[in-house]
């Protein structure tokens, strides 16, 4: 096999990765068929195989690649930009992980393939909470663990609402009930003390 | 057709139905054929068919069961007692829901047929989440429908986390930071002098 730059390298699994999103988001995971993939990525299954072992594979990366993206967001841009970002992912892939979800339930081995990748990403997260509750920008009295597993299940609940085409309540109100939930002390005083003004 | 009592049909909704959300969880909803229905119910396609029209009917009136089941769980025992349920429902059943996810998004006379029933539970919801801001305990910067709205959002996160074999946050941890996003002028008192006194 001829020996590509890294920067070809990269160019490529790009390439693979926006083609397979596509094809899986228009197909569904059981219709992405290998002579689908091929067109919809414009490379020979040769050298798409060449990248990834197999169909699992792909959408292992792009599970990992998302939960990697919506992380740097929430860490860079705040929580409104990620609750924003999730109410703008495209059905049709959300449609994807709905269709995988038994598979994802009662298939070990897959399930662990994808865990073990994302466990790599959690903990850049947590450390960013904790440095949030030293800062008493979150409530420190649960665990950053536990908070962050809250901002996970309601970004769960908005795609699962989003592959159902339901409608989710308005971003800021999720954004404003979100932090006020996990909120840190500055942002609880706020709170108490605006009622008792109005009262 | 043999006349028969109130009570004997409510006896024999009841079969049909249950019967039919064991057959939907343990072959899935394209794979609970007629004949699977007939001998998990314990009834002829002739009899279940004569209560429901089609095998959609019986889906759909198991999805307003649901509703109306923690609708009535919320009003009565309280948020606790509604996030414990959902963390009690059957993966096997909830995967029935994920099944017919891309069903409910692009068909929407199915879709209709779904909220029209669902809409019919939602104002005696609505009713009480306002008088529960009356009385303080609810927060009333926002409407109750934002409330309820966010709570659903939740509730959805969990029962798709349920279904896709994931471990949702604890029982008790969900409910605290769910109290604390929604509840009313005493919890924030409470929450924000908490810290205080800490410090």
């Amino acid at each position: 096999m001829p020996k590509i730059s890294p920067a070809r390298r990269a160019e490529r699994l790009e390439q693979i990765l926006d083609g397979a999103r596509r094809c899986f988001a228009r197909h569904g995971y059981e219709g992405a068929t290998v002579t689908r993939l091929e067109a919809e990525i414009g490379l020979s299954r040769g050298a798409i195989f060449n990248y990834f072992r197999s169909k699992e594979d792909l959408f292992v990366e792009l599970a990992v690649e998302d939960t990697a993206t919506m992380s740097a967001l929430w860490r860079d841009a705040g929580l409104e930009a990620v609750v924003r970002a999730v109410l703008e992912l495209d059905p049709a892939w959300l449609g994807v992980y709905v269709e995988l979800v038994r598979r994802v339930r009662t298939d070990a081995e897959f399930r662990r393939r994808i865990e073990e990748r994302q466990e790599a990403i959690v903990p850049v997260n947590r450390a960013r909470l904790e440095e949030a509750q030293r800062h008493g920008e979150l409530r420190d009295d649960l665990g950053a663990r536990e908070l962050g597993a809250f901002v996970n299940l309601v970004l769960n609940g908005l795609a699962f609402q989003r592959a159902s085409g339901d409608e989710p309540p308005p971003v800021d109100v999720v954004v404003r009930l979100l932090e006020d939930a996990i909120g840190g002390r500055a942002r609880r005083d706020t709170r108490a003390r605006t009622p008792s003004a109005a009262a």
